[in-house]
């Protein structure tokens, strides 16, 4: 990738909007699978690792391919770090808080989100939750008609502006027609989708694309997607607030996609 | 069902909280699946039908069980009284809007959610709009510790507090103890559940229960359903936020469930 027509500005949330549970400049990322996702990703700092015996030989493989030298600890002692009711499985990460991104950063074989003009502050922020959730990449947004990375955003992410790179693009369709060319297969949401969402074969890389409330999908957005999908609802009202329809589409795909490293034994 | 220790009392919607598209006594119900599951559904009262002549065609086992003679009239016709956006698929049906219920009016092979504390209008409103489009039978809460059905839940819950009766208890571990008395499989959902909530062969009649933001299902709640299971998320962060956790809780279920009535051929 040598174009970088949509370079990301320096936006980021501001230290105080960060996890209470980590300082300024370090996040902790606990629990098995959130840690083996965490090594995995490329664009993740590592400060140190503590693991019990048995979870760093879970963890050999990763370990290995990041060269660490993890701390070996009792299960006591990182539950005596994390408090008692982080249910962190033997394993305790300490790494860097993530920043911006450009969209020549996202993985070849990614899945992101990219939300066109959805504007409330709620929805961006449980949209960001549910994307640390399902471990999406990145997400894409617009400088302009996105609402700050602040305040109820931030309070809504529940911490997940420290997981989920921002990728903050001038013009989307431009951005969309990148994702085009690196190989991202486009999937825009709307009811009127021609598409049934829970029928699609999903594979990497791959990225979805939301519309606001009530206005949906601009022109040049759809256009520039590949498909638009509909999720299939059988009550009496047709469609899901936007957070809401973006989780559904989120453990949807999840059902079929794989993982993005190597396969996972759940 | 001879007890009612819990019945509802009368609160509904204020009528300005309803739905811009109706009366104050009726409601629009559009789209061939809406419509459907309306005519099927036993507590929805019937004020008129209109369909084109291919659309009540479809409809006809609905149409005669309920003994209906529907208006006959051009797909234009319904276009010109819903406005241009509006799917209505040949179909429109005007019906009363859903009162209060008791636990017993519920249906023997219902799908019902249940919610324990949740608090947040945002949050209840959302839940009370997915319960909608996935054709969810009722919501039971809380007399205390619920949000009221106006304002901020109102509109966040877009029309759907006219099609998801909702019945409201004093007391939750005695109406999940009537819901199973009535056969109802009580499924909690919470992060650190015994059972992978993707892996349960779902079965009518079911109930759903949510728990708070945070605090999660109470003891008694826990005690009071048959098990409890959670979401298995492969991100960093390991909760939904409620609503989002309930979507993806009613569509992983809905790809598993029977529709109520009859087979839907989609």
């Amino acid at each position: 990738m040598s174009r970088r027509p949509n370079r990301s500005t320096e936006r980021r949330p501001p230290r105080g909007e960060r996890s209470a549970k980590s300082s300024a400049d370090a996040v902790f990322i606990y629990g098995f699978h959130a840690v083996r996702e965490a090594l995995r990703a490329q664009n993740r700092q590592i400060i140190r690792l503590v693991a019990t015996e048995a979870a760093a030989a879970r963890l050999a493989p990763e370990i290995a391919s990041r060269g660490l030298s993890p701390s070996i600890v009792s299960s006591e002692q990182i539950a005596a770090r994390l408090g008692p009711d982080a249910v962190h499985q033997g394993v305790l990460l300490e790494a860097r808080p993530l920043g911006p991104i450009a969209l020549d950063d996202l993985p070849d074989d990614g899945f992101v989100l990219v939300l066109d003009q959805v504007t409330d502050p709620h929805n961006v922020g449980a949209i960001l939750r549910s994307a640390a959730s399902f471990g999406i990449d990145a997400l894409v947004t617009t400088e302009r008609h996105s609402p700050a990375l602040t305040g109820v955003l931030a309070k809504s992410a529940s911490g997940a502006l420290e997981h989920v790179p921002i990728a903050v693009v001038v013009n989307l369709s431009r951005a969309l027609a990148e994702l085009g060319d690196m190989g991202y297969w486009r999937i825009g949401l709307d009811s009127d989708g021609e598409q049934a969402f829970g029928a699609i074969a999903f594979a990497r890389p791959l990225a979805l694309v939301l519309g606001a409330e009530g206005k949906g999908l601009r022109r040049l957005t759809r256009e520039n997607c590949d498909t638009v999908a509909r999720l299939d609802l059988p009550g009496p009202i047709k469609s899901l607030n936007v957070s809401n329809a973006c989780a559904v589409a989120l453990a949807l795909a999840s059902l079929k996609i794989a993982p993005r490293a190597a396969q996972s034994s759940e």
